[in-house]
């Protein structure tokens, strides 16, 4: 599934909607409330819903375990964002209760395609009710309701609104990676809840890969027993899952990737695969030979009993066959399988690959599954009823729709390109320039997030998935429209302790990782404000810059840096409106960028005198101002880890300058002197030389100073230019230095 | 178990050892390196071994999988730790392995009390050599080859050392009260490997209370299923918990707390109370009336089938029946009861409960099973062979061992109090001035840290315990000289971060609290510099400050603040060296001193203006400084969060008039002006207010500043003092003022 590097079409962060306080969310992006996804329909009104110690709750009509439990769920988390203790159990008296639930049936007995999650959500001044057609809308509901909570002097409330909301795509996924690293029940369980929280309805789990077996069979056990190194969901902590999903409403699609990406099943049984074998786990990454043996009629024997044994777990309708990147190298090397596809007349490896599908898709049918695969599996011999997750893009799955096949898109929402939140958010599975009719975009039943995790262990993938996927939650449940950056960034600012709070652990891993590698909490704190301006490597470069096998651990730096930091893309918007917003200089954003310049000078400068020897200059510097971050610190302890001396001394070498630099070229531009072309050409150098990724991280301010040196320089050309000129011309400038 | 609020009899704060290079640690705390607890003889030489991507393990003599699941956990850790990735798998050179681990025999087959943990470790240039009687000792061992793990400029390495190392004592333990607060698995299992990184070595479960019965029976179900809420361990789960321990050499003893403590038993047998009954689950905390009936036959016989259950499941020798806090009331209503004493001779209750307990103590016998219990247990008819366990005290555990009854020591172990760390480390099992002989010294067998769980849930329940209980780890394991406070913290520091690599919350808990707590991470930020300088309520405060059942949320302030506040401890021990070190004031100090002092005025001057409404002076106020740690607070968000405003405006408000009134003391003594008495009134009055608890909490730099504004009102009283004097005359006087 490796995307070569993958590049948002358009961006549109400029667009801007009207948002009215009363306005439907179909039309306008909120700004009045903090819900992810946006509600279908939504409309505040003066009046609150106290949330006080005798708040209760009260079901109406339908309801069962899975019901009882999410309102257990939500109250216990009401109470701990509170601090209120609230009586145990359910108000009988539904006409005196705080909130009403009411629904109509139990929804699907398996999660399905076509549940019906709708929900309505009424908050007066003295009740709130949801209403659904489901239990599963209602789940939908509590999720909404406990994201209303608001405060203010007065105590806790729920604000009066009328939600009337559903979702724009049935198919909201998240796809985990387990093969390459494991990943233990507790991780899954916990991105469950976090799935619950954003009102996804789809895990989807990589069950197999070349680097490991990690499902139990008990038809053919040495698969995992020999696949896996142990590390294998044994079934009854697959049912457990399967479980904890469907009492969130969530489905759980399982994948066995074939016929490629199989050398952990070849293990204990290279007799299926095409070359001679013998066979190990992979541990390195990339895309590998090993491939199963199509011709093999003891292939489908196994498959017909290990699907058979699959379907016997996965109550879901879909089973998913991957069928990705296979490398016909085996099949090219091998005379027998050559043959057969000339006796056959399959045309070459693809049509292969064509007949597996076809056959594996008749034990599918046999077991009762529908077949998922990834764009390859596409097939006019196969049936319609198949679904096609796009790893190519809108187009691919354009394409297939007008085939009459149903997809999913998941191109755009790798997660482990290490993108930004909003080229996600923006990445639409039905772009507005769509040329499907009504009735094809049908069949785009929505998309995947997808955590590909060759550079993930279960310390790191909370904060490679979230909050990030929060945004394409809304992206696939909220109406196309909304879609207002600035608003989106605020809301997952909300919504991302919230997520910690459902038990995600994507904000407290990091910090703890920065103490380990910084050899102590103390030194930790030192380093942190560079790391809270690095993020790692985009794409997938990591895997050039270093070395790496399944072995290998991720504690480094280009681990602890996290996606989308916060302080540089604030950093990036000031200098933006500082540099290009009419007439200029902006008073407000020339405070913000040499005040946030100044400060990573100074911090970066202590780093650099205190616990970076390499970096320090020859005659002793002047004793350190104290703050209320630093501890005082031994400078013995800048070698209590050489990890960190290694990675990070380069960087704050880097951050000092460039933040000197950005000073010096704002100066000249808040007194309108030129700089000289020696000083130009030493700061561009240097810039450049700063913009180089350094333990597979990079300096994420190094751009937006790079435009500040370049403004500076070409500040005559600004009078005869449109604003829209000047900032084309020195963002292409800038753009074109940072790539040298 | 409550203990009326505990006092150390003497904190010898001042005692300082001659350290030395290369002494043993016996006479010497160590400064020279990390290591927690401190090994028995330890010898630094110069040289180290390498620590590289080459480092191989290698196994001579006896192996299990005990021993290989540590040197794989070790292994690990030391990879996270480095960066590096080191081959799997041990060597079979040993010669040419970086470390070589040899095991004479694998240990008692099951974990006890005399089970040999000793271990040396020889670590040259060229090869670390870990030797051991049993397995256990190498696991000891591995432990502190990992504590060992030092850096320079040259990359990481193990210092040159020879290490013969031995417990003081033997019964090194933790009780977790998993009665009144729910642990579940995950929360025994981490706690589990803090404990085997500290070389403690058993568990004590206490698993039966008034509020929960968390054990499965399958001989009485209804035990486990009326009076437990669904929150118990099954018999596999505890079997799972067992092993887990065995494997870190791990005792695991479990607690029935009889016959008080019982009232979840009754839920489904009041035939086996004293009193007519019927019960609920007891929700609220304190000492409830409840109590077994001992004169009733069926209690023998369903303990007898109860009793043979848990036998088969626990494999330690020692089984814990608890007997303390016996509520005579329901005995004494009864006139039955009152009979059966008086025909049996029993005396009174006590004697009541000495009957029941040798009825006990014959059911233990017949199961294969030792007696321990608290203190109240002490009887001259019961074997000698019980433990008693003391929450009363060392007095209280000499006179059991002058009477030939072992034991060990849980007063001044009591975590739940929130004392320092010092007053534990310095509590002594057998303190220097002990009368016992040398041959009763040898029944007092160790100690336990306890956690009893009324303040604690499982999000909280690290903080609680660690990193303290490390220092009390010490305690047990290192001789008793060991007892350098100020190298000590410098050491916990160290290995609080190396508990958090082996899995353990207590510091990724608090702040994510602290985010949900305030309502978002911006907020969060704002607020922590009042939240590290303020402790919760020592001793059993807080039952009377806030009115808590075993329902209540524990989100609040007192929950997030954290024992022994290291900002704090720093502060009064610059004031201490500011105010009393001769020749005075001393120059460093009084830098320090305004320095704090300045900066927390100065944030919370920043937070009283911009999120704490009601602490805002009538006219606006000039913009606040910007600073790394703060985002662009809105002032609407301070009322997203009325339970932080609720608890911490006063509090901040606190903070900012006691830093001023210090700054304000340290301007007389460093101008040797004296304040007049209307100041002094006025400023005593504003800090008697501010040493109130607020929200359960205790603001901690009260104590130094009131000592700085009377020691500038004292100031010329000084002159005519000895700096010891002068020393006890300030502290005493703002003793007396605190209490006020």
């Amino acid at each position: 599934m490796e995307i070569s590097r993958w590049i948002l079409p358009i961006f549109i962060m400029g667009c801007v909607f009207n948002f009215g306080q009363n306005e439907s969310a179909a039309q306008a992006p909120a700004t009045n409330h903090n819900l992810m996804p946006v509600p279908a329909v939504s409309r505040f009104n003066s009046g609150r819903l106290a949330v006080t110690p005798s708040f209760t709750i009260a079901v109406k009509g339908y309801s069962d375990a899975r019901l009882l439990g999410a309102i257990d769920r939500m109250a216990r988390r009401l109470e701990a964002r509170t601090g209120l203790t609230f009586a145990r159990g359910l108000r009988g008296d539904a006409a005196a209760s705080t909130l009403v639930i009411q629904s109509q049936t139990p929804g699907k007995a398996i999660p399905a395609v076509d549940e019906d999650e709708s929900y309505s959500l009424e908050v007066s001044n003295s009740q709130a009710t949801l209403n659904a057609p489901t239990v599963v809308g209602a789940l939908r509901g509590l999720e909404t309701f406990l994201q209303l909570l608001s405060g203010d002097k007065e105590g806790y409330y729920i604000p009066a609104a009328s939600i009337q909301d559903r979702p724009r795509f049935p198919w909201r996924g998240l796809m985990i990676d387990v093969g390459r690293h494991w990943q233990p029940m507790e991780v899954i369980k916990r991105n469950l809840d976090g799935m619950a929280a954003v009102k996804l309805n789809v895990l989807h789990l990589h069950l197999t890969e070349d680097q490991g077996f990690r499902i139990e069979s008990k038809k053919y056990p040495k698969l995992h027993q020999l696949g896996s190194d142990g590390n294998y969901y044994t079934q009854d902590e697959m049912r457990e899952i399967i479980e904890y999903a469907r009492m969130r409403g969530i489905r759980v699609v399982p994948e066995f990737d074939m016929p490629g990406h199989t050398t952990s099943w070849f293990v204990s049984h290279p007799e299926l695969a095409s070359g001679p074998g013998p066979y190990q786990i992979e541990r390195r990454w990339g895309i590998f030979g090993p491939v199963m043996d199509p011709t093999n009629e003891q292939l489908y024997k196994l498959l017909d009993g290990f699907i058979g044994e699959m379907a016997a777990i996965f109550p879901d309708a879909y089973l998913h066959i991957g069928g990705d990147e296979v490398e016909a190298k085996e099949w090219k090397e091998s005379p027998r399988i050559q043959a057969f596809i000339q006796a056959r007349g399959l045309k070459d490896n693809h049509g292969l690959q064509a007949y597996f599908n076809q056959r594996l898709s008749k034990i599918l049918t046999k077991h009762g599954k529908k077949m998922i695969g990834w764009d390859e599996i596409l097939h006019p011999d196969l049936p319609k009823d198949i679904v096609v997750q796009s790893w190519r893009g809108q187009k691919s799955l354009a394409e297939a729709a007008k085939k009459g096949y149903a997809g999913i898109l998941s191109n755009g929402y790798y997660l482990d390109l290490i993108e930004p939140t909003w080229r996600h958010y923006l990445n639409d599975p039905i772009p507005e320039n769509t040329t499907l009719t009504p009735e094809e975009q049908k069949l785009i039943l929505g998309g995947e997030a997808t955590m590909w995790s060759e550079w993930v262990s279960p310390e790191t993938i909370d904060s490679r998935i979230w909050p990030r996927t929060a945004a394409i939650a809304e992206r696939f449940w909220s109406p196309r429209e909304v879609r207002d950056v600035g608003d989106m960034y605020r809301r997952l600012a909300v919504v991302s302790v919230q997520l910690e709070d459902a038990g995600l652990l994507h904000k407290k891993n990091p910090p703890a990782m920065l103490r380990r590698w910084a050899g102590g909490a103390a030194l930790g704190a030192e380093v942190k404000p560079l790391v809270a301006i690095v993020e790692p490597v985009k794409g997938y470069r990591r895997g050039s810059l270093q070395k790496a096998t399944q072995f290998t651990p991720l504690t480094r730096l280009a681990d602890i840096a996290q996606p989308d930091s916060e302080q540089a893309r604030n950093f990036a918007k000031d200098v933006d409106q500082y540099l290009y917003s009419p007439p200029s200089p902006n008073q407000t954003g020339q405070d913000t960028v040499s005040g946030a310049l100044g400060r990573w000078k100074q911090l970066a400068a202590a780093m650099n005198r205190d616990i970076f020897p390499s970096n320090q200059p020859p005659p002793a510097a002047p004793p350190r101002p104290k703050d209320d971050q630093t501890v005082d610190v031994d400078m013995r302890a800048a070698i209590r880890s050489p990890l960190m001396n290694e990675e990070a001394a380069p960087l704050a070498k880097d951050m000092e300058d460039v933040s000197d630099i950005g000073l010096e070229a704002h100066g000249f531009l808040q007194s309108n002197k030129l700089p000289t072309e020696e000083w130009l050409n030493a700061k561009l150098a240097r810039l450049i030389g700063a913009a180089k990724p350094k333990a597979a991280v990079e300096l994420m301010i190094v751009q937006p100073v790079m435009e500040l040196v370049i403004a500076a320089a070409e500040q005559e050309k600004r009078k005869t230019m449109s604003a829209e000129e000047w900032k084309k011309h020195v963002k292409s400038m800038a753009a074109k230095k940072m790539k040298q």
